[in-house]
């Protein structure tokens, strides 16, 4: 992974390099979530002191155990609240006595609750925080993942840090984008769970993003908007200059009632939404996976406008059904030239005339016939990018069909390396539920993922991801 | 499974029910296809004799090995062949002498190769056994798959017969479909992949199973038709009194090309299949996998054309996510009226503000009131379906994160038992490269499965297959 330079002279940097945190609410209990926070931060680690603050504790695993921030010995500047919403107002005034800087609201039933007393309280605890200069992070929300520093809130986040932020509103789509890409080799310089954006909003976030130099691309789930028209200023000042990747949900009227009780959040129209991401050539992705999908494009494949596709392998059905899904998507398949045919007829004379594209890998009779073909496709001028499909699992019914299915995989893997051009790898698992075929699927995925290489689930997937990124990038030739 | 009975007086209902079977074209290297149909036939088993013909070979697997066809000492009515394509006219004499009633030609490298040699041999093949009376099957094709008398194309095709029957121009496409739906739970009376269809055709399978009592869905993958006009004259004749679930292939111009190379085809126009498809009732897809989830729907659940869904589970982002993607596809998410709203309030003082269609099920705050509003939501007279949403893949993170996920899922199965109208079942795993990760989520699946309720990996996908089940079903309701 590229590492970048750290600091950003943007006021909000300080927020993702805290000096030291506290977890406020903790208990012994491991289902407590302070107790879970204050784990995390310690396995990770957090690259400072990390003290936990709760009444019933003396220690907690081992770390001596506050009752309140005012008896922390050193100096605090991020607070992770556990708190009940009851609490909030009490913790806000220990922040301003303890000159915290920053408060991450973990904390709920707030404005969510749709309740005019929560809300109001919701709206008192930001504006005695902003008062006394405290940015709040939410209330209803996961907070700040920074991998740099060690600041989590998942275990399972990488340690290793990458050039994806994610904004999201939704804590539970963090986690998921991780289980849809992380194994498959995507990788974060920050996410950013901001729940109710009491305070820090979309807004706040995306102005730091567009001049952190740790971040290349931007990722982001909204609901709703509480910046309004400035949210839509951002995205024209970037003009797309880095990628944004964004899923907008609330669609749809039932999808809009879903967001008021989830984040308190009014979603807007969707044809304002759908008409400034056409004018900012901002990326607009519906679901976690398609984000995921189309993020590994934009972390993995050098930059690429190219419409014209090869596909290679898969059976005869595959192929056809490549070529629709390809079309569909906007791409073109072209046929080969028939200087490529003439070749192919002396390298491969018994099937040299079902040799097409889609190259389908079945009728090829045989590794070393198929590996002739599969290099004459990588190096055709005619096509810009590759989609290879290795999703024989049918081979997986042979008695060596795994080190076949292998063997297929890593020469697909070196020919990659040398393409010169964006190439992504298809393994196709279907739903089998036996153990060893999903064994089988999960080794091969994850080969791909550690030489580099996007490996997507399905035709769809792929050629949809492939789409996001080589319109982004022919919008941007465009306009340099 | 439900055992129908098995006799149909359509002439095609010998193919399905051969006395004894040889495969020609056998030799002992477990590479050699002859030697793999031979194989699985021994291995399913074949509930008649089978017999291997080889030139080379005095026995496979210790059964006698003949080296024609003439030196079998019984009869037999169904002969698969494994032969090169120049020995095809022999074989067809060698068919006529033994009095062989259908021939199917696994050889391929005929008219798919566009050559016109080879077109010419296919036809002069078919010719020569047709005035014979032979019926053929491909060629280019894997045959038949008849669980009830033992015959397959492939190992890992089911014992257990069900009552789905495939018709596919693709062999691989076959494959695919086991893959995609077998360990969901779809079980099939006949899998039969015809290939280039030089004889019998799409046409002809459809005409038998229409009356074939063991047949209650049929689905269908087409990249073109010899049969022309035959076939929307028989989907006119149904008229979806039994549902008919099609993908055609090569809907474009890059799939059409890919067609010709695949199985000799012609597409014919995309508009007209549309028009046909939308006039009949055919339930149209464009994916293994969309008619993997759509034949699970069919097979498990019970009739319904309703279009208000509930969907219950999940976090609050994939809630949101969840109502857009229902509301996109045609169902209604309604909102719950004030007297349910009164009750939740009452059993969940904390929290019943936060509880909507879809119920968000982390904002309840713990399994005993999750319960009782999934019990409610699922009594709901204001829903016809229900979509559960098990996806809570984080709590796989927890300590006993997977018992509590299994315990989850064995609750919202016993609700599906009794809910009285039908309900889904979503386990999303993402797509997360540890192996553990990988296992659990195909074991949840697989708990799914077992019980008879249909998984999916995705509300996309669910609500898709919904969305082609209920529309079959309100159209037949209008037109009784």
């Amino acid at each position: 992974m590229d590492r970048l330079p750290r600091v950003s002279p943007h006021p909000l940097e300080p927020l993702f390099h805290p000096a030291a945190v506290a977890v406020v609410g903790v208990s012994k209990s491991p289902e407590n979530p302070g107790n879970q926070y204050f784990r995390q931060l310690l396995a990770f680690p957090f690259q400072g002191p990390v003290y936990p603050v709760g009444k019933e504790e003396k220690e907690i695993l081992g770390v001596p155990c506050y009752g309140s921030l005012a008896e922390i010995p050193g100096p605090v500047d991020y607070v992770i609240s556990c708190v009940p919403n009851r609490q909030g107002m009490a913790l806000v005034n220990d922040c301003i006595l303890k000159k915290v800087r920053f408060l991450h609201l973990y904390t709920a039933r707030l404005a969510e609750t749709q309740l005019p007393e929560q809300i109001d309280l919701e709206r008192e605890i930001a504006k005695k925080a902003r008062a006394a200069g405290i940015r709040v992070i939410g209330p209803n929300c996961m907070g700040l993942y920074c991998p740099d520093v060690g600041l989590t809130f998942r275990f399972s986040f990488p340690r290793e840090p990458g050039s994806i932020a994610f904004v999201s509103q939704s804590g539970g789509n963090a986690a998921d984008l991780e289980y849809q890409g992380v194994g498959r080799g995507l990788r974060f310089s920050k996410i950013i769970s901001f729940g109710n954006a009491s305070d820090l909003n979309e807004v706040d976030f995306l102005d730091y993003l567009i001049d952190d130099p740790q971040t290349r691309i931007i990722a982001m789930y909204l609901e709703g908007v509480k910046g309004g028209r400035r949210l839509f200023d951002l995205f024209k000042r970037l003009d797309g200059e880095k990628p944004v990747i964004l899923f907008k949900a609330g669609r749809t009227a039932a999808g809009s009632r879903a967001v008021v009780s989830h984040t308190a959040s009014i979603s807007g129209e969707e044809a304002l939404w759908a008409a400034v991401c056409r004018q900012y050539g901002i990326v607009r992705v519906h679901s976690m996976w398609e984000m995921a999908d189309a993020l590994l494009a934009f972390q993995l494949l050098r930059p690429s406008g190219g419409r014209r596709v090869i596909v290679m392998g898969g059976g005869g059905g595959g192929s056809v059904a490549a070529a629709d899904v390809c079309e569909l998507e906007g791409f073109e398949v072209p046929p080969l030239p028939p200087e490529m045919r003439e070749e192919l007829k002396s390298l491969a004379p018994e099937v040299w005339s079902m040799i097409s594209n889609p190259m389908d890998g079945s009728v090829m009779g045989g590794m070393g016939i198929m590996r002739r073909c599969y290099q004459m496709g990588i190096d055709w001028k005619g096509a810009d990018i590759v989609i290879a499909n290795s999703s024989a699992l049918w081979l997986l019914d042979h008695p060596d069909g795994e080190l076949f299915h292998r063997k297929g995989l890593d020469y697909l893997i070196n020919l990659a390396g040398k393409a010169g051009k964006p190439m992504v790898i298809i393994v196709d698992s279907g739903d089998p539920l036996s153990s060893w075929r999903v064994e089988a699927t999960r080794k091969a995925r994850e080969t791909c993922s550690l030489a580099g290489i996007p490996v997507y689930p399905d035709i769809q997937r792929a050629s949809r991801a492939l789409a996001h990124f080589t319109g982004y990038h022919r919008r941007r030739a465009r306009r340099r």
